[in-house]
């Protein structure tokens, strides 16, 4: 069996959007999968948007540019606006429940409550990422939450460990419900 | 005039290669330039030695995987040996001083004292990546001293702001030297 993911994840500078998508990388890695991750840097980055990439794999990833994603999360509707073109019609649009999704799109939707989870239920904005990479992750289930969990551990600082692993599961709760 | 270089970072899990060259990706974007950062985990990362990549341009990047790169900078000998085969042949070299240049290579090299100037110097371990920073991009004129400052500001802990500071200035020294 192969698999085969490109995951997009966007929003405005400042979200934490690269290392979300570098500690999806590690949990991926850890799971055997071999993976690239990247953001692109250009005249759409002065734009106020930030989006970064990976792919995971389970054979080698000869050509490492995304065009069609299997998956935007976006948090920003600026963000949701300038990729939600280039997701591929089977693919999945995850987006914050405050976010409008465009009429061109027409595929599997995911409305996850991450903004008011870090705002009103955590109190601490700058989990954002990490609230939404619980979730991203629940959804598309690409590591353990074992995996996960260290891979968070290892990129954030020390002291901030505990309050990450509640954002991880404030996650993870928001697909379920 | 045109502007195109392709530049691996490796050293061991822990030494910041990664955010070193998110750091200098985004002084060089600051430039002006079109860049990708990247890196790709697979088997052989495994192996304990970490390595990232960007390629910065002055035009539209189209085939952003780095095969061969026109500057290596390398902190430790098992990422030197394991990387110093895919440099070019024009290309150049970067190695703390305590490195051993492998036979093979016949090219440009740069030796930098950064292991020693982060334990002597600077008594701070964890700023390896962004003393190793000053000196590559002295050597290699990616950004301007203010924009490369502003990227590390950008990126470091408020707290760690003039530490990081004074790293980047020692690195620049090294250079010089």
């Amino acid at each position: 069996m192969s698999y085969n993911l490109k995951f997009r994840f966007a929003g405005s500078g400042g979200q934490g959007v690269i290392l979300g998508t570098i500690i999806l990388a590690e949990a991926a890695l850890a799971e055997g999968y071999q993976v690239v991750q990247s953001q692109s840097y250009g005249p759409e980055a002065r734009g106020g948007s930030c989006k970064a990439e990976i792919i995971v794999s389970s054979e080698e990833i000869v050509f490492p540019k995304i065009e069609t994603a299997d998956c935007l999360a976006a948090l920003t509707q600026k963000a949701l606006d300038q990729y939600i073109g280039s997701v591929a019609p089977d693919g999945i649009v995850i987006a914050d429940s405050s976010l409008t999704i465009p009429e061109s799109w027409h595929g599997r939707t995911e409305k996850i409550d991450v903004i008011s989870t870090v705002y009103d239920v955590l109190k601490k904005p700058m989990t954002v990422n990490i609230v939404a990479l619980g979730a991203i992750n629940a959804i598309l289930g690409v590591a353990g939450d074992k995996a996960l969990e260290e891979a968070v551990l290892a990129r954030v600082p020390k002291s901030t460990g505990e309050l990450n692993m509640r954002a991880l599961e404030e996650g993870r709760k928001l697909y379920k419900k």
